[in-house]
Formats: structure tokens, sequence, C-alpha cells
């Protein structure tokens, strides 16, 4: 048993394989689409989520609508290729890597400019394969060394899903997890379910599960007893945006963790890709925190309401933890020890 | 608007009038219960929850039990007060203030058995009404020696339901709540939901609502973000049991509030009846924690399965908190705020 690679190019070359993650963990199924409206939809519809697998996605998408062109020039397939850009595009209007991807797919279209409209196609073929094996190669070194700093036996606790359904291949805060699982460390893994979208019960537990590795689930308030009763020597935590000073967001009740880790005495290590790392943001205030509408809160996933009709309430999506709670943030080019060194780390790669 | 009244006898005493809180958010029922059987049913399934409104059903139980005896003498009441007391005593076999309460009905019984049949049936209810009163009494201290604590307009954070549905009347730590309500204190309350059971989300969001105090319902991993915004002040929590030097156990991710209340620079108080200090315990380490079934995480109240089919779960009900996070614990008969003093302060009053 090993990491699931949830987003990859099939049948020789000729459909996305794409797990559908609205159906976990009840239904573990593999739609293979070969159309780009088929992968907007997909996008669209949040079957993939997280931010590479978005990227990813899209890449493959790019492939698979000029595959099928029938242009005869370089302008035709440019003019072509505009089209299915824009129109995957709005498949997600806020995801950054979303619109990464899809540039970096146009940079090489024009690179290829004076080539044969058959080496353009597979020009786009090689990049989409391209950007997933960096990705893969990013959350193993990621993975590599977050797994320096653990020891066989350790019980880890994870919050939200940062593994390898969000990715190209085994996650980020996740992939020491499946390193340490095919070399015999025997990690006890404790995943916080993460209300309200409980993606640490639906995704991280599943995935976990499938791998074969011990995990355990827990309620988000669950975190402070495991730690207190030695369950946990590390806590292993993705995140969505790093400012310069080292202040990381991540998905709401991370900072809680990091304030128990400390309590406690257990490291907090945050895993990042250094796409993550914004220099413009100087600190997490200036990071603006979405807050989501209430129903994930009062009814959603629920047979019946869980809380009075037009009760109020505050439903913020992500929080800031504080550098000083930071032990160290792991990215694919090392570990910043000192957080709060986070430019000058950058600068030194 | 006010605290709700949730046990109480009605019709001319031939009734005990109960809340149904299985039922709750959705649907606010008080049911009218005249026989035994009824409220040993209504204890069993649940629908009086909070210790002292168990000790309450049940003693007004055995005053509607013997009240419709034929018994011609003090000898014949007996044997159908001890068939009364043993039925209602296996409504639920691990509450303590069920069994004190029962204790307390037969002392007074045998205090008068030289009485005539009619005059014990009334003792049998000024018992009953006693134990109601007392405990109402006992929620307006612990309310107004919380309430000297807390400034107008502060934002108060609570955690699970330590609130008047519980209790005679107030509750605990809503009993402050209630009186900064009438006094016009404005508080602004947060509601942790409280997983996996959902209290907070349930019944304490359901009946400050109700009594018109505004309050707003959150995650329990959202508790770190409020205060880090400065919306909170003041934490509030009851408690289940409080050791001999402070430590207190209370429901699942209390010591996590604790932890977090200590880091931002926050007041956490504890909100206990002194029968709930028990000198018997040295420390939280003697008071054992009940770990209860996967299903209250993975399927309870959902749709369908909230994680994957056998995933392994740690579900302890209760946490215990540290006395040194512990500002204060507040009791009937005052403040006690050097918390590893509890002993000494009870030998005073």
């Amino acid at each position: 048993m090993e990491a699931i690679q949830s987003v990859r190019l099939d049948d020789e070359n000729s459909c996305l394989v794409l797990l559908d993650q609205t159906l976990l963990p009840n239904e573990k199924v593999f739609f293979r689409l070969s159309t780009v409206e088929e992968i907007w939809e997909a996008i669209y519809h949040l079957k993939v989520r997280g931010a590479p697998a978005i990227g990813i996605a899209a890449a493959y998408g790019v492939y698979l609508g000029v595959k099928k062109s029938e242009a005869a020039s370089f302008a035709e397939l440019s003019e072509e290729f505009a089209k299915v850009k824009q129109y995957l595009a709005s498949s997600r209007p806020t995801a950054v890597n979303l619109f990464w991807a899809l540039q970096r797919m146009e940079d090489r279209l024009k690179a290829e400019a004076d080539q044969t409209v058959d080496d353009i196609k597979q020009a786009m073929k090689e990049e989409a394969e391209a950007i997933r094996a960096e990705d893969e190669k990013v959350c193993l070194a990621i993975g590599e060394h977050a797994l320096s700093l653990l020891e066989p036996g350790w019980g880890l606790l994870t919050h939200c899903n940062a593994g390898t359904i969000a990715t190209a291949k085994y996650g980020t805060a996740l992939a020491p997890m499946y390193l340490g699982q095919e070399r015999g460390y025997d990690f006890r893994v404790y995943a916080d379910e993460t209300r309200p979208l409980l993606q640490g019960a639906r995704l991280t537990a599943w995935e976990l599960q499938e791998a074969g590795v011990d995990v355990t689930l827990i309620c988000d308030n669950m975190a402070s007893i495991v730690m207190q009763e030695g369950k946990v020597q590390a806590v292993l935590v993705g995140c969505d945006r790093v400012a310069a000073n080292g202040d990381t967001a991540n998905k709401i009740g991370t900072s809680g963790l990091a304030i128990l880790a400390k309590h406690y005495g257990i490291p907090f290590y945050v895993c990042a890709p250094t796409s993550t790392i914004d220099l413009n943001c100087a600190t997490g205030a200036d990071i603006p925190i979405e807050v989501r509408k209430s129903e994930e809160i009062t009814t959603q996933w629920y047979e019946q309401p869980m809380a009075p009709p037009n009760i109020k309430t505050y439903n913020p999506a992500f929080d800031i933890t504080d550098h000083s709670l930071v032990t160290a943030i792991i990215t694919e080019k090392g570990i910043i020890r000192e957080v709060t060194g986070t430019a000058r780390f950058l600068s030194n790669h």
C-alpha cells in the first residue's frame, strides 16, 4: 500500500484520471475525463481540491483540449489554446495555482512557436507532465526534510488535509508519514476531524488508512488531551500562505494547535512549498481571512439542523499562527529553523 | 425573555413538566409526565440531562409515585417508596445526583415516620420542591459571584452546556450571562459547538438565544481566533468534578481552552457548585476519564458517515484542566482565587 496518485494522465494519454474528492470517504471513484468541459466541471464542483492538484488538472485539461485540435498552424492552435485557457480559468476564479499552471502552459506554447503543430501538442503534454512531476518532487523533498526531524514510533498530529490527494503525490504535511510508512517508522498519526468541513475525517483519515498508516481520528477539541497524555511527539500541518516574517495562514484551528504544542513542549512544524511563501506580505496581519457561510456550521452534513434557526455564527476559514509558535518551516529547499528569518533563508537559496 | 425553567411541577402538583432536550434545537416540546414510568423513560432516554436536572426530576418522580399510593400506614407507604426509589435509580446507573436526590427523599420519608400518610405525601412534595429551589439558589449565587468579575459589554466564551436546562434554573457558567441580561450588561457570548455531541450548538446557543442573549456559535477550533481578535474578555465553563488541588474535570476541550486563555492573557473561570468538589480526589489524575464510542464522531447526526469505515477513533468525553490554568473557581459560597487552596477555602466555609 502506498500514497494514492489522484490526478494523472492515462489511456495512452487520452484522458485525465481523477479521484472524486466530493464522494470521499463513502465512495472511492476515479473519473476518466477526456474533454475540457468535463475537467472544468470537476474543478468547479470541487471534485478535485488542493491548490497543486487543481493546477495539475488544469494543465492536463489544456493538453487534452489542444490535442484534439485540427489546427494547421501555430496561429490557429494559439487561438484555440486561448479559448481553452480562458474557459478553464473561469472554473475557480480565486485559485492562484490554476492561473499559474495555465500561464506556464501558455509560456511553453509560445516557446514552441516555430515547431510543427504535432510537436507543439507533444510539448503541451510534456509541460503538463512536468508540472505534475515537479510537484511530486517538491512533496517528496518536503517529506524527506520533515522525516529527518522525526523518530520511529512517534505520535504525529495533523490538521485538515495536506495530503496526497491535494497534490501530485505524497502531500506536504502528510509526506513524511508516507515516507515513514515505506521505511518502517511505525508512526501513530492523530488526525483532527477539522470542523466545519471535516477534511480531516473525510480525507486525511481516509487517505492514510488506504495507505496502511496507523491513523486515529479525533475531534478538534481533543488535541489537548492527546498531547497531555503523551500520545503526540510532533505536530505537522500544511499552510496556505507564509508571510515574510514567518507568520503562517492555514486552516482554522491551526493557531490553537500551535499554542497547545508550545504549552506541552511539542515541536510544531509547518510544511510549505516555497511557492506558498509570499514576501509581499510583511506579517500575518496582511493576509486576509475568508469568512464563510453559517450553513457549514449549522446544517451542512447533518440530517437536521444542529443549531437554532437564525443563530449568529462566526465562520473564518483560516487563522494566522504567529511565527513565535512555529518550531520550523519545512520547505522543499530545506528547513527554516529561525522562522523570523524566512526572507533571509530564501535569499540564500 | 428570561432563563427557561425546564424541570418543574405543574397542574396543581399532578405532573412534572419537562423540556425534551433530545428534540432541541429543532423542536421545543414540554412533556407533562404524571407516572413514575414516564419519568423513568425521560431520564433513561436523556430527555432530561445535566446532573442537577436529573436529580430534581427523580425527586419529583418519587413524589408523584407515592402521591397516588393507597397505603394506610407509614410501613405500607415505605414499602411502596422503596420500590419507586429502586426503579428510578435504575434509569441512569452512573448519575451520582440521581442517587443523592433519591437518598435525600428517603431520609425525609424516615424523618416523617410518625406523621399521617397524607402529611408524609405533603412532605415528599416539600422535599422535592426544596431540592429544586436549593439548586436554583446555588445557581443564582454562582451567577452573582461570577457577575462581580465581569464588566458590561464584555465578550464571554463558553463550552458545552452548563446552562439553565441542565439545572433548576440559570445554570452555572451561563448564570452570570442570564443575570447580566436582566441587568443590561450587553454581553456578547461565543458558544463553542462542542463536538462530538454538539451540546454548545444544540443547547447553549438555543437557550441563550431564547433568552435574548447576544450569542454567536463557533466551531471548537475557532476559539483561538476569537481570542486573538480581541472578541473575548473572559472564559466561563462548568465542571463535572473538582479535585482537592483545584484540577477540574469538564467536557472534552476545556483544557485546551484554558491553555489558549492563558496564552492570550484572558481570565479562565470554572463555575462549580461546592457539591462538585471532591476532596477524596487529590489531583485530576485521580479522576477517571470516560472514553465513548466511535459513532459519536463518525456517524451520529450525519446523513452519511463522515469518516472511512472501521477508522480508529479516540473519543474521551472529558479532560482535566490543570489548576495552574484556572484563574478562579466560582462556587455558590464565594470565589476561590488561589485555586491550589481549594481544600482550605472549603474548610473556611
